[in-house]
């Protein structure tokens, strides 16, 4: 990996990229404007630079890994603006194997102290039309499926928008590129702390990339203090795609994490109260009256609908599922009052995250799961009024550690109050993180829903366990759903961040089986072996078993890889990978001898050959392999299954069949040594 | 008092008042606009019509009068939009002997539950070119000078703005408005809730005048849920100014105290270590240090810039001065961490409002504070980052009670955050009074300054003593200061609303007296008596005295009225009145026979006689009056000051003789029965 810095011959700060002698990303302009003029936009002068090496090991509270190195070159180059008092910027980067990071840092200085990021001005010119895996450019969500065409044909113009459309040629980092000539490119940021998410305007002639902050209600991009520094630059590359799945990149540019206990934070699989009202078999209200008060509403008094999920009797059979099964936890939707028109209102006082409704025992439910060795998962949906959550989140975190949670699932679906801001936006990425802090301060885990996409914060705050910020499996509930291929691109781009709450675990596919009337056509486009492999394959430390009780009891011997499959790593091999096609990884799990493999595929049908050279020569293992049933294919016969048991050590191959849209699940269990 | 309502030719509903056969408003226009269209802008259809008379009399917490009556009729208009879906309106009108009141209902209805307030199109078309008192339309302030035109001459854009103007026919209510014919028309609002404060755009031709919302950071206006009303429009109408100030109207139109155990609830005078800051004699910061973070900040390592003014010493001797003078309580400004760069940075993380500087020692001073019967005042000054202090208002609060403290002055200085939001929106507004909620919730009582101008919601909230939202005294040491006419306008516009935390009583009226070399100049427009006599003139339940304890010591005879004058009230008499030129009021002491008189002049030298039959008849009275000195004059002699006694009855007159810029304040102490 090679990083030129130079100023271009007007002035401008240049910086640009090669690997293996070939060009990643050619003299890039860097900047940023502020409000009020006088930014880092233009001719700047070089007052001096340092050059420092790095090599270091550290181990995450959990991951994917049990060490991780982060060895890089830094250069420090000092930039004094001549046109503004002498007003001085620093750009930092850091050279790795496996690619570059970099960031403007504002140092203490007279001539700039509080100060107003109105855009930044960074580019990333690729030297050719890649093939680029991208969603649109959009200021709150990142629920879209994934484009994959050349960067001159990137359009988001058709796209059906989930909020606020960009221009259309704006799309979301992580980006995920491949060059003709071979190069996986991988463009992203690190640490988004006190600064907005960026986005990227592609020009379809010239293959460049701008740096486009998300705005807040007035315009403006950042509001800073020096000493200050923005999120780093992230451009990850590689001459083969497993490896960019491998990077530590991002998670080497955060900092170490803030929480110096960590015992009470618990990598762990929950079942609940949810996917049960995706398939219209219960809703999260408890009444069908809508046009509710949340102060003036007696909630005794509303006319129960009769199929309200989060009632005590529903949710004491979850939590004898998750005992009986050793899963930890169970997350309840729809236990407080509001859900009776919390959405798309944009209203203020939805919810107040300290009120169960009539037919939810908070109490009855605290201790018959402690009875039973569940914790209870909390859900708080905000409904994206984060000033009223904001001022209740004291009161709700209290009452939590009074009930005995101390995991939380937040959501913000719908448009931000304070009104004129973005899910993306500097004063949301502060919400995000400071509820992050305020939660490890209770000790709480979190799992955030529609939140601004992860670039690695997990290691800094290891009680964020995971977010979504991604379409995530729900959709194939609502909506046209996710392509096949969906699964195989998100861990090139959204998981690129950190780990995602998927939801996998479907086991009940066509969707009818819940609800014929209302579900008519409606499934989950997977294999059920898929379903197993995604347990593997997209990395998170929170796993759902997202599918309802009786789809599990239904078919305990596929259940059986969920019940094993672990949630915290010891170590990682991405085997086989290529965004859009397919996806092969095997973990070998946290503190023990056992690995697990996923390998799921697009909507094509393939043959995986793995060599298990990943198992510890001179031991044998017992694979138990979940795959997909003959004749299965993800839209005709998405449920046939077939399991088998084979010895294998780490001589042995494997040879994995995968349906049109499919996967395998396999399990690998040490069974002896093999005699000498 | 006669109302009219009518539709127009076109169908626009509209309303006429007239008062003794005289017009006051010219039949005017009705509606609403709404965000996607479907308002209540244009023709509409009277669906019905009701009429109710209500005769009651309620009992204020405090307040000027022991009984208020609450005397109306009432006419509801049932309109309907057959534009858009029958989508219902009602238009509520209370007609007064002294004025008029009326409010948009948006009744419970199929088409029409969640909807977004554009722009309010109520119209105030005057007869008449008439005399305004105003200040310019600011969504932010309110601390202006008022300006005295014909309503023709309205232009604001001369003036320098405070935060941000409207356009330069736009000013603020109340507004004060005098005819040539001789009637005296207040315009207002009362019950300002869960919506915008109400502007008005002035047509110099027409002497129409038309509602502007002031809107959020999206343009729009209110977010409302029917059903849902919108606050009250007031017209307030005598044919003298003093019934003006009598007038009831505003109260009446709010709600009772949602308060129902008051005994917590105490009219007080209080002292602060807040003026020897604006005169330059200490600071609220600690250290002199700049750019500081308040996360990252060791308070204790700073270096004390050594006039600090609220030290742990400073502020014994404050309450030792209260218990000494029976005054009720000490504020303290400056008593906690961010005052070295707490404004006009934009900035989010200010005050944490729970950590005291290291030479404030809360503990020390609740305790010594005990022992001596005084209560501490908080302070919680937001710098308007309303999000931080939303977040921190819990905790804050729990802090004042742990440490005695039962009462909070506010501050929201600067421009708010959310960025984009004004202090006079709803989202503000919504704070405010969230705010006096909460503090009621908590047995605390409130003095809001920068807050959105009060309009009788001290009914429903008598915890929430006093606002600023005006120009106050504190302009007299920092600027060109406040003319001398300023008081005798301020009753008939900001005092409409609700009582003000003006912080009369300054004796050091040359401020070179406090600090020659940086206070060059610089005075209080005002003599000395005037100072007393504000006490009686400025209603309110909180009275500051706002010198510094050693101008009281000087002036122990003049500083007796201060410790005599009461904050509560049976009774009140407004004598004379003129705005713009003089004001004599008297008092009746809650629940005393005492009676106190404060008579107050522009720069004019006026001799005031008056009649003291309000006094009762049969009683013989001390009056103590303390008047200007000879010679006296705000400019030239502010200082000079002669105090008198002599004994009256109900049948006695005094002559007072006020200075320019002067006034007198009188005491009245019964001593006896006449002998018949």
């Amino acid at each position: 990996m090679s990083l030129t810095f130079a100023l271009a011959a007007n002035g401008q700060p240049t910086y640009a990229v090669t690997y293996q002698q070939k060009p990643v990303i050619q003299p890039s302009r860097l900047g940023l404007t502020l409000a009020g003029g006088g930014g880092f936009d233009g001719p700047l002068v070089v007052t001096g630079s340092e050059t420092k090496d790095v090599d270091e090991t550290w181990q995450p509270v959990w991951g994917e890994v049990k060490n991780i190195r982060n060895h890089y070159q830094q250069l420090t180059v000092h930039l004094r603006q001549p046109a503004a008092d002498g007003r001085r910027l620093d750009v930092v980067f850091r050279v790795f194997a496996d690619g570059v990071g970099f960031r403007y840092e504002f140092p203490q200085q007279a001539s700039l102290t509080y100060f107003v990021v109105r855009d930044e001005r960074t580019e990333f010119n690729l030297p050719a039309d890649h093939k680029a895996f991208w969603i649109p450019g959009d200021y709150d969500s990142n629920e879209y499926t994934y484009t994959t065409s050349r960067l001159s044909a990137v359009n988001t113009a058709g796209i059906e928008p989930i909020q606020l459309k960009a221009a259309p040629t704006t799309v979301q980092t992580p980006l995920m590129l491949k060059s003709d000539v071979g190069l996986y490119v991988n463009i992203h940021e690190a640490a988004l702390v006190n600064y907005p998410a960026m986005m990227l305007n592609v020009n379809p002639k010239t293959f460049g990339l701008t740096s486009q902050l998300v705005p807040d209600a007035t315009g403006n991009a950042a509001y800073l203090q020096a000493p200050e520094h923005t999120p780093w630059r992230t451009i990850v590359v590689a001459d083969n795609a497993p490896a960019v799945l491998a990077s530590k990149l991002i998670l080497n540019l955060n900092e170490p994490s803030k929480i110096a206990e960590t015992s009470w934070i618990k990598p762990q699989k929950f079942v609940g109260v949810w996917w049960e009202m995706h398939v219209n078999k219960a809703t999260w209200n408890y009444a069908d009256t809508t046009n509710i008060k949340l102060a003036n509403t007696d909630w005794t008094k509303l006319k129960p609908n009769g199929h309200h999920g989060a009632n005590t009797a529903n949710v004491k059979r979850y939590i004898d599922f998750a005992a009986k099964h050793g899963l930890q936890s169970v997350l309840v939707e729809g236990w407080n009052v509001g859900w009776e028109d919390w959405a798309n209102n944009w209203k203020e006082e939805v919810f107040d995250f300290v009120t169960p409704y009539p037919d939810f025992n908070v109490q009855e439910l605290q201790a018959y799961a402690a009875s039973k060795g569940v914790k209870m998962m909390m859900h708080h949906e905000t409904s994206s009024s984060v000033t009223n959550y904001e001022r209740r989140q004291d009161a709700a975190l209290r009452f939590m550690k009074q009930h005995g949670y101390d995991a939380v699932k937040t959501g913000y679906v719908g448009r931000i109050i304070p009104r004129g801001e973005h899910h993306d936006g500097q004063w949301m990425v502060n919400h995000f993180n400071r509820t992050a802090e305020n939660m490890a301060r209770q000790q709480i885990m979190v799992d955030m829903h529609e939140a601004v996409r992860p670039t690695g914060l997990h290691r800094t705050y290891p009680n964020w366990l995971a977010s979504e910020a991604a379409r995530g499996n729900e959709f194939n509930a609502w909506s046209t759903g996710n392509p096949p291929e969906h699964e195989t691109i998100l861990p090139f781009t959204r998981l690129m961040g950190g780990p995602m709450d998927y939801t996998p675990g479907i086991f009940q596919i066509k969707l009818e089986g819940w609800n014929a009337a209302r579900n008519q056509g409606k499934q989950v486009h997977t294999t059920l072996a898929k379903q197993l492999a995604l347990y593997v394959t997209m990395y998170s430390p929170l796993q759902m078993a997202a599918d309802l009780p009786e789809a599990y009891e239904q078919r305990p011997d596929a259940f059986q890889f969920i019940k094993d499959v672990p949630v915290d790593w010891d170590d990682t091999r991405i085997l086989l990978a290529e965004p859009g096609d397919y996806l092969t990884t095997a973990r070998q799990a946290k503190g023990k001898a056992e690995w697990y493999l996923g390998s799921i595929t697009d909507e094509q049908a393939r043959t995986q050959t793995v060599r298990l050279d990943f198992l510890p020569p001179g031991r044998r293992y017992e694979a138990t392999i979940y795959a997909d049933g003959p004749g299965a294919s993800w839209d005709q016969n998405p449920m046939a299954y077939q399991i088998r048991k084979l010895k294998v050590t780490s001589k042995s191959s494997l040879t994995l069949k995968l349906a049109p849209g499919g996967g395998a699940a396999v399990s690998f269990k040490p069974v002896g040594k093999i005699k000498a």
